[in-house]
């Protein structure tokens, strides 16, 4: 069941919302305050085909008819997370029809946040610059979250929106300060012309803290496990199947109308459900369908902090079937090795041999005892190909959740980012980039947001500074919901073609280059890495 | 690490325990108000070998100087839940040398109510009935959980503990009332002397609430899930893996101390790990190797509400390797034909074609929508073979979540008896009778428990009465904290021999026969059975 605002043309537009336990439900229309009452049909959904409905349109559902309340699966929200929805007619002119989509094992990812990487901070920043990142060597990029996030409206400039992404709370809306709807739909359409892909961060794990009306629609969350960042979704319980409905939709939603090559779905370790078809696996079927649809393969990218090879296993044998994960072992095994850090999750790492495990085994914790964690970690995960596993030497959460956004160009030394470089290049697993370590930014990325909640504010501020009282030697965190602290991070992207950031940009591309004119490099199997390996050693005893 | 006292011989006793937080550890013997200061070893074991500490020593731990309170691993609780462990010799001299077990497939099981079965409530009260079981046909008994729960130990008589045993709080201990630990093993050596399998219950999924000092000693309760029951056990958080230690050594301690062929897991979607490997999995890791090594394939049952193929899929794929698990939905789609039930999950059933459903896919529910739970419910388990599934007509939960505890025999015609024991031996399944169905018992068996907690007695009563508000006007459920009820629930085994029982104990008996004769009705295959089908339509339509 699609839901939300569909216009169908002509100022024909069908409003679907479900919501169980209301005994009435409107659509309310912003200018001419009209309210257009909708039917409840099967499985509580309330719906209306309306007329004289333009795109553009501003509205509101009223629930009871009494509060009005923004569209759970809004597709717009022009003037935030507080305001109305708007009806988005999804006609536009694409230019490529051609486009066949980039191979798992060829993805070279460049993870980029719209806000800071440019100094716009807009979709339509970003083009200019796919051209130089196909130089690079790069297939795709990955965009952190754009759902609709709050932020200061009084004013027109973008940088009043500030947030990393990952507290959206209008899952189907593109953010308004970054361009919309068809600032998105251009940046795919100019990058599929390119022949880059374009990937999708999306969040369903949790919602943000404000702008969260959708729990007054339906049981959206429940109570029977505990995320660290709030209300679990209800995946498993009663009704879960609407909200999962919810969340399927939206995966489609971003794939078909966007035309995304891919979605990178957060922390699915914080996904709970116990129910005997895992959301992701659901997900999995729906998008295989969508591949299928449209002859091109579009990829579910898993970001999980469980060392769980279940995630990627097929379908068929009980996996959740996602085509790859991101593994952060070889992370931190990397980065405990070039920096000696010992703090934190690093205090699992720093052993030259676990780097050695993680390029052979994908997983440093494949069920040992994790100091960090206190528990034994992760399962073995040797039949699943390296094609299957995405790496980085820095992403925006191993950034930013330092105290200091320190990049790794700050942390080691220039010899230190060309070994680092390397390493993860001329690795079997799918490689990502973090915006601007191919030429050694040397802006910070660290924690910003901009709440308009003056409580949630504080508790940000304060939540913040107590996360690094260890570390109050270093001095105060930057302050995450100021203007400074994000314009901070954004990238000096000139300094590319200068001194050494151009040297190491270069050690980037002919990195690229080798990888891509030596296949065995990223095709490499496991079993028959191991089988060489003991081939050859075997070779070195019997001389 | 093995955990409780293991009597070693000659009066040498080695004491271990788990506890991370405590300062320190004693061995407080009772008859002398001797304290043994343990030592803190790897992973905060506390342990001491003693010596001069003859078996049945009455012993307490004392924690922190303080507190004295029974072991977690006590292997006895001769004077109920709340008071001192003891001291164990595990020597006994078994006859059952050559005994072999009894394969998955060739399992007729006979579920047993210690407390209820016989008068006496004893196990050496079954042994004489170990014959006649074995001339109906059935292969294995299983035992509903005996592990250590409260009574009024005030007095000697066995019925002042009456509890079906889901709620025991030492899961080494064998409930004394019922002939403790060497009772269990004449049990065990004599039915291993008579070709009898013998299985047993045992409780994972969480601790009863009376004589549950064990979250004293450590972490063993997460905050992170929610049960039906209380606090969910720590299968996945920090110290789990101590706490998992404990349930690994209990599965084993059952099977190498006391012979036992398996073990049927209560309630595993109460269960919550999500952890890269799953509990389930680890026990049957640690299952298989003991299987090795006793040269006897040990089984693990689950019993699942979740429909889930997971639990019995291989290991090596992500499976939890389980041998077998219960399937509910044969049950509730035969009971719902028979008796015309609605009420309850009943709601979900009611169609022959469900029946049908359940014979070739073993779940009726695979990933449909179930009302009664208002969400899509269960996953598809066509690569699963038959006799990976335990199913019954009735057994004690159907029956005792009645309010009233009627038997089918209560609910349904002579002939549908018959008919029922016809589709259930008959079936491809693993066929389990609920003791006394095999010739038609008349004694209910309702919900009873024991507390000495008058806060506990009053909150269950009420419980129990709200549980079943909307039935008042059948009258009020029977006083489960009563001896009467309990009373009430003893099987008349002498009925076995008389008119309509007798010859529904005959039926039963010439269709195990049937049953054995005939290999193919045992060993179906579904997709087999599929084609079958299919082969034979095709030759109807051709002629």
């Amino acid at each position: 069941m699609q839901v939300g605002a569909r216009y169908l043309g002509n100022g024909h537009c069908t409003f679907t919302v479900w919501s169980p336990d209301v005994e009435a439900m409107a659509v309310q229309i912003v200018s001419t305050a009209q309210t257009i009452p909708m039917a409840r049909s099967q499985g509580d959904y309330w719906q209306v085909t309306a007329q004289d409905i333009l795109p553009d349109t501003l509205y509101f559902y009223q629930l009871n008819n009494q509060e009005s309340r923004p569209d759970p699966a809004s597709q717009s929200q022009p003037q935030g997370v507080h305001g109305p929805s708007q009806v988005i007619d999804q006609a536009f002119e694409w230019t490529d029809h051609d486009w066949a989509g980039v191979a798992l094992e060829d993805l070279i990812i460049y993870e980029i946040h719209v806000g800071t990487f440019t100094p716009e901070g807009t979709f339509d920043a970003i083009i200019p610059r796919i051209q130089t990142l196909k130089e690079l060597g790069v297939t795709a990029i990955e965009l952190m979250p754009i759902s609709q996030f709050p932020g200061d409206r009084s004013t027109d400039d973008p940088s009043a929106y500030r947030n990393w992404g990952y507290d959206g709370t209008y899952l189907y809306a593109v953010q308004n300060s970054y361009g919309g709807v068809t600032g998105l739909k251009r940046l795919v359409d100019a990058c599929h012309q390119q022949g880059m892909a374009v990937m999708l961060d999306v969040v369903y794990n949790h919602f943000g803290p404000e702008g969260n009306y959708i729990s007054q629609f339906g049981s959206y969350f429940t109570d029977s496990y505990r995320t660290p960042w709030g209300s679990a979704v209800n995946y498993d319980n009663v009704h879960s199947h609407h909200v999962r409905n919810f969340f399927i939709q939206n995966t489609l939603y971003w794939l078909r109308e966007y035309h995304l090559d891919a979605l990178r779905l957060d922390a699915v370790h914080a996904i709970y459900d116990l129910g005997a078809k895992h959301i992701l696996a659901e997900l999995a079927e729906h998008v295989e369908a969508l591949s299928n649809e449209q002859n091109r393969k579009l990829y579910l990218i898993a970001e999980s902090d469980a060392n769980d090879p279940r995630v990627i296993r097929p379908i068929e044998v009980g996996g959740h079937g996602m085509d790859a994960q991101w593994s952060d072992d070889f992370h931190h095994a990397l980065h405990a090795l070039l920096t000696g850090d010992q703090i934190g999750y690093y205090q699992d790492f720093g052993k030259c041999s676990q780097l050695a495990k993680a390029y052979q085994d994908s997983f440093v914790y494949d069920w040992q005892y994790s100091p960090h964690r206190q528990r034994f970690h992760g399962n073995v995960c040797r039949d699943r190909p390296s094609s299957q596993f995405v790496v980085c030497i820095q992403n925006h959460d191993q950034i930013g959740n330092r105290m200091l956004g320190e990049r790794l160009s700050h942390l080691t030394s220039f010899e230190g980012l060309k070994l680092a470089a390397g390493a993860l290049i001329l690795s079997p697993f799918v490689p990502l980039l973090f915006m601007g370590e191919e030429y050694g930014e040397e802006a910070p990325f660290t924690y910003f947001v901009s709440h308009s909640d003056t409580g949630l504010i504080h508790a940000v501020r304060e939540g913040r500074k107590r996360e690094f009282a260890a570390f109050h030697a270093q001095g105060e965190p930057p302050d995450p919901e100021s203007a400074e602290t994000f314009e901070m991070c954004k990238l000096n992207w000139e300094t590319r073609t200068e001194g050494q950031h151009h040297i190491l940009w270069m050690w980037y591309q002919q990195l690229i280059q080798i990888r891509n004119t030596m296949p065995a490099l990223k095709r490499q199997d496991h079993l028959e890495t191991d089988k060489a390996a003991r081939t050859h050693l075997k070779a070195g005893s019997d001389n």
